[in-house]
């Protein structure tokens, strides 16, 4: 046979080493444990869905999904955020509970993103759906579950922003009437961050002095809860004038859960998704140019699957939360390698039982060596008592014993 | 919009529900907790490989696999298995680490079934490799471990059937030398266990007395350790007695582990892949038609990916395990529905954080009712002291904490 000369992976996908899945499951057990803590009741949905109805309802572009054909020639895509399926199972086989339901999920989810350098195609979600409850209140428990999900995963300093899509949309649409295309654009340099080309393309519009005054004075509302005061005087805008007063509730709520420090508004963000309908935010770490969770309010969606119902949520990115989080605490653990003859086999194996009982110990057993087992290096008790020995490929023990015959 | 008509899964997926996750991440936890133990660390592999590596080495028929095409036409598939996605990362990323390694997994694997009743296109795997030692003691101690996984997953009757390869190759290639169809069919009578198919078969062919007296004896073939020495005197091919030796000498070290008494020798059973090189198993519970483990050992996998060694391991069903296990000890959980009204919101938020550091504590919080809040149910105080108050849609609370104004 020839050998092959490659085995790599697809584009985007990656493997994960010991190390990096023992830390991942760290954050996975605390997140979903403190999820449950809040009432959130986990659910897992099928890696595969058929494209005509969570494919197309799903908030990830159609260009982004990987798709396959089934054997009746429909086509399936593998999952591309987790909301999607949740709003499906909520209509479907959770159709007789009562609302509000608090569902949570772990997930690996999947975009087929153009090659871009270290743009992953499968990377696992980590969130919470509210379904079922309307009120600035769901809003403020949804932000508060996800800082307290940041802090069970480890992430020490981190600021989650808040903005609306109401306020952006009423003041496009009273300061750009006749403009869509005008507010497309706007709405396109805010969602890349982009302010210099946001003050370039105002001037370009040649909008008359007050108006450029009201469209530039939003990039500085960012901030606390006065923020909320200063864009009042900006917009009489009804949509816009609604949207500050629900993020002003919002904020109230979260003084009330002890946790505005770790918030801001940001009324110049704008929701990746179009599908987003109200509240929307993002949690950015210190130092790290990605946000490691985006949620928001999405009305919307569950109608598309029938049963109509105010929906607000959030996703993790749980791979990046590990950049984010430090080095792991490590795991209280001793390595004890047994190595025994022919005649002390029993002993050995039962005392590797034994020891496999008691918390945080490991235990590797090894023949030293007769008929098929090739025998054991009689360097090796001298190498590990120098310190460390490497044993059975590739974890360290910490301790030998050595029942000879 | 028109309201679609069905929310449907693909032939084959199946959505879980919370109780059925909290059981399957018991195990989980459990069953990796405890391969841990033993030495093996988790790696994680993607879910989507290239076909013409990993899809081809796979022990997975072809036409079970789903296959999809990534942007330059090359086809990709949904991973069939486990351990040729392991063989590729022990030949590629772990290529620098000395043997033996002890890796194990917990992921989903894919299968493209006929639409046959209650076959899954997507199920759980938890299991393990052992790399680069050719011994008994090591296809011992992966059945041992085997067991101990079943044991930590709660299943607490089960059997495992010990084979081996080489056994019915050396003897159909001795009784039926010159007719591999022959010996094809008694495998695959044998494979469907089969033992009326396979006795008409062995007369149908009209082999001499002698030969279908050795044929037909290899169904008496299953039993403890005794069944060795009755299989030596079936056959004096090398092939069938070496195999034979090495079950005896695995047999012997299941002795030293103590558990023998989950394991009969079945000279019939002929693993399902044809990959398999020597010893199989499979595990069974009481009762339940299906096994909850496959392993073996596959020398000629890893040369497949330009890194030959020797290798042995197991699957768990952890899907299925669900079936065997029994009732989940339920958590002791106590789950606390706070109701505020609007002047005592903090002191309730706050109670809720303190309560959700406690141990088994679940908080769920309401607001009373004003503003965009849906008003609290007057009679749910009533109905809660009647006992047992289903609130917040999917979860009954244990205690009631109302905080009125």
């Amino acid at each position: 046979m020839s050998k092959p000369k490659v085995f790599e992976k697809p584009t985007g996908f990656r493997d994960l080493l010991p190390e990096s899945v023992a830390r991942i499951r760290e954050i996975e057990f605390s997140v979903l444990d403190c999820m449950e803590r809040w009432g959130y009741s986990q659910i897992v949905t099928p890696t595969l869905e058929f494209y005509d109805t969570v494919g197309v309802a799903s908030s990830i572009e159609d260009r982004k999904q990987f798709k396959l054909l089934d054997r009746n020639g429909k086509t399936l895509v593998l999952r591309s955020d987790m909301t999607a399926p949740i709003g499906r199972v909520v209509s479907s086989l959770l159709r007789d509970e009562p609302l509000p339901l608090r569902l949570s999920y772990h997930g690996n989810v999947f975009r087929a993103m153009e090659e871009e350098a270290g743009r992953d195609s499968e990377f696992v979600q980590t969130g919470v759906e509210l379904v079922g409850d309307p009120s600035a209140e769901a809003d403020a428990e949804v932000v508060a579950l996800a800082i307290a999900s940041l802090q069970a995963a480890g992430v020490k300093t981190f600021k989650f922003a808040l903005g609306h899509v109401g306020f952006l949309h009423g003041l496009f649409g009273e300061t750009l009437k006749d403009h869509p295309e005008a507010q497309e654009e706007l709405k396109s340099c805010l969602l890349g961050r982009d302010y210099v080309g946001y003050r370039t393309a105002i001037r370009r519009m040649g909008v008359d002095e007050a108006r450029r005054g009201e469209l530039e004075s939003i990039l500085r509302l960012r901030g606390g809860k006065d923020i909320c005061e200063q864009a009042l005087s900006v917009t009489s805008d009804p949509t816009a004038q609604a949207a500050i007063a629900h993020l002003c509730e919002v904020w109230n709520v979260l003084e009330a859960y002890g946790v505005s420090e770790h918030v801001l508004i940001d009324l110049t963000m704008i929701g990746n998704f179009s599908y987003y309908t109200g509240l929307t935010f993002e949690g950015y770490a210190a130092d790290l140019g990605f946000p490691l969770c985006s949620g928001g309010r999405y009305d919307n969606l569950l109608a598309q699957f029938g049963r109509p119902a105010p929906a607000t949520g959030f996703a993790l990115k749980t791979n990046r939360i590990l950049e984010a989080a430090g080095d792991a605490v490590r795991k209280q653990q001793e390595r004890v390698l047994i190595v025994y003859g022919e005649s002390r086999r029993a002993e050995a194996l039962g005392k590797a039982r034994d020891l496999r009982t008691l918390p945080g110990k490991v235990v590797v057993t090894r023949h030293a060596g007769t008929g098929s087992v090739a025998p054991w290096d009689p360097a090796a008790l001298h190498k590990f008592e120098q310190g460390g020995y490497r044993y059975e490929g590739n974890v360290y023990s910490d301790v030998l014993l050595y029942l000879a015959d």
